[in-house]
């Protein structure tokens, strides 16, 4: 470790990721071949709009801890595109009216609203299928290739993300436990946030230990992540967080402020913080920026 | 050509084909691991009620003619149950009120309506999900199992079903050309019925001239399978087909019989037919099997 060079921005290396993932979903949604001109637009304007881009900058640096900066970002591309693709057709889907009924994402329109609601429905199932195509062409040798599609197939599926969403649907206006509110996140938000980072190690080359100690890492801030998210709700405004706030509470869905209150909820953040950064320590190689990572998920503002 | 045992028989095919693909779906639906009991049943509603099962059968019987008897019909039941698992999924999402609006499906209430909409569109996001993970525990060598899987991506996503199902939506009210109405079908329902038969083809081994045969052959009968519909829509009632008589009519969807007239609707189906039983003549093996499929589907009448 005394050898590293000086320690990664996060800021930069957000930005580049972002850069390339965006550059990788322009392409695979411009590739000609359909007749079907609307569904594409809409499938660009929710994966292209404005976002953190969290889930692919986790597959880069996870990825990127094996090799340094010797690392070739570009075998990253399509597994980064790919859970930006799962990410963008569960927001689609997660607005629309028959479930959270939102007019307002990250400051834009929702898809329903930009387009109609049958177009967004069809582009959700469409970025859907995008995020498995993107795999199929990804350069890495046959094995990784189907570890990466399983990955992200069980972190997406009814055992998954969308058993999150079910579970999270018909919590409303119901007391959920602790436990049941973070199995709920842990599948709905965290499940994917999890095989970004496990797909980010797989193309790393990690060994199953390295393997191991990323996947304790990217649980610990999935669920730090979502516990920002619900302490955001009750103390961002509106303007800030680019959607009506208190919007959760407005449902009358439990969130881990309305279980546990304010305090608890941070003090639950900072042990999350904590578990995360311990399960790097086993790791070879230069953690820093996913310790960065860690930081700034519980230390956002939107 | 000579030494074949008696004529298989279609119905007992289909049965079996379809005993097989149900028993699939019925386990890898009922997997213990997940938290979404509602889900499960919403998609176990979906995937297994009353159905032809006609893109499994076109697997199983794709595969078969190059082997006959001693054909180890298992090889095929993931792909089997995975097509199913795209079509089921497809037909929730049409179904929606804001896609096609359906209450009967087969003659039972749709999936939102025996559920809710929030749970209809997740089962279909979930039953999209379940097919590609069904080829992914598929026994089948890697690079096989990656062309199985490429098969089914490039059929279902944004250049191929659901691109139909966006230009079938955008036609209402619309007039298109017999050309436009052709392209719709190929994506809407033909690339799958041919990604089925693709599939088979792999699975059972078939060489590229005889990968292409079978390509053509499917195109064929998707084409004719729809051309049919369109027919029995005005022609047969309500009972009989499961649902409403006329419905593409009083949507004002522009249809074979709309822009063709029924005589000629029933010529072009002619055409179809043979131009899949020509496509049959260059393959080895036993093809008696998919001639009956070929014209069971010109024959059916729901």
């Amino acid at each position: 470790m005394s050898t590293l060079p000086q320690a990664p921005k996060l800021q930069s290396f957000l930005k580049e990721s972002s850069q390339r993932v965006e550059t990788r979903l322009h392409e695979t949604l411009s590739e000609p071949g359909s007749d079907a001109d609307k569904l594409f637009e809409a499938m660009h304007y929710a994966a292209l709009g404005p976002g953190k881009r969290l889930r692919p900058a986790l597959v880069y640096a996870c990825a990127e801890i094996f090799h340094g900066v010797d690392f070739d970002a570009a075998r990253c591309d399509s597994s980064a595109a790919a859970v930006e693709c799962i990410h963008a057709y569960s927001l689609i889907h997660d607005d629309l009216p028959a479930m959270d009924d939102d007019d307002l994402r990250r400051g834009r329109p929702t898809c329903h609203i930009a387009f109609d609601e049958a177009c967004a429905i069809l582009a959700g199932d469409a970025l859907q299928t995008q995020a498995f195509e993107l795999l199929l062409t990804d350069s890495s040798e046959p094995c990784l290739k189907l570890q990466l599609l399983q990955e992200l197939a069980s972190a997406s599926g009814g055992r998954g993300m969308v058993a999150g969403q079910a579970i999270d649907l018909d919590s409303v206006d119901k007391s959920l436990s602790l436990e049941q509110l973070e199995t709920m996140h842990r599948l709905k938000t965290g499940a994917l946030i999890r095989a970004s980072a496990r797909m980010g190690a797989l193309l790393g080359g990690a060994d199953s230990a390295q393997l191991e100690a990323l996947t304790r890492y990217a649980e610990a801030i999935g669920l730090a992540f979502q516990v920002q998210d619900d302490i955001l709700d009750i103390t961002v405004d509106t303007a800030v967080l680019g959607k009506p706030q208190g919007a959760d509470a407005l449902l009358n869905k439990p969130t881990y402020v309305s279980l546990l209150g304010l305090d608890a909820a941070r003090e639950k953040l900072r042990g999350l913080h904590s578990e995360a950064l311990n399960a790097l320590e086993t790791l070879p190689g230069d953690t820093r920026l996913l310790k960065q990572l860690a930081d700034y998920i519980v230390q956002r503002s939107h």
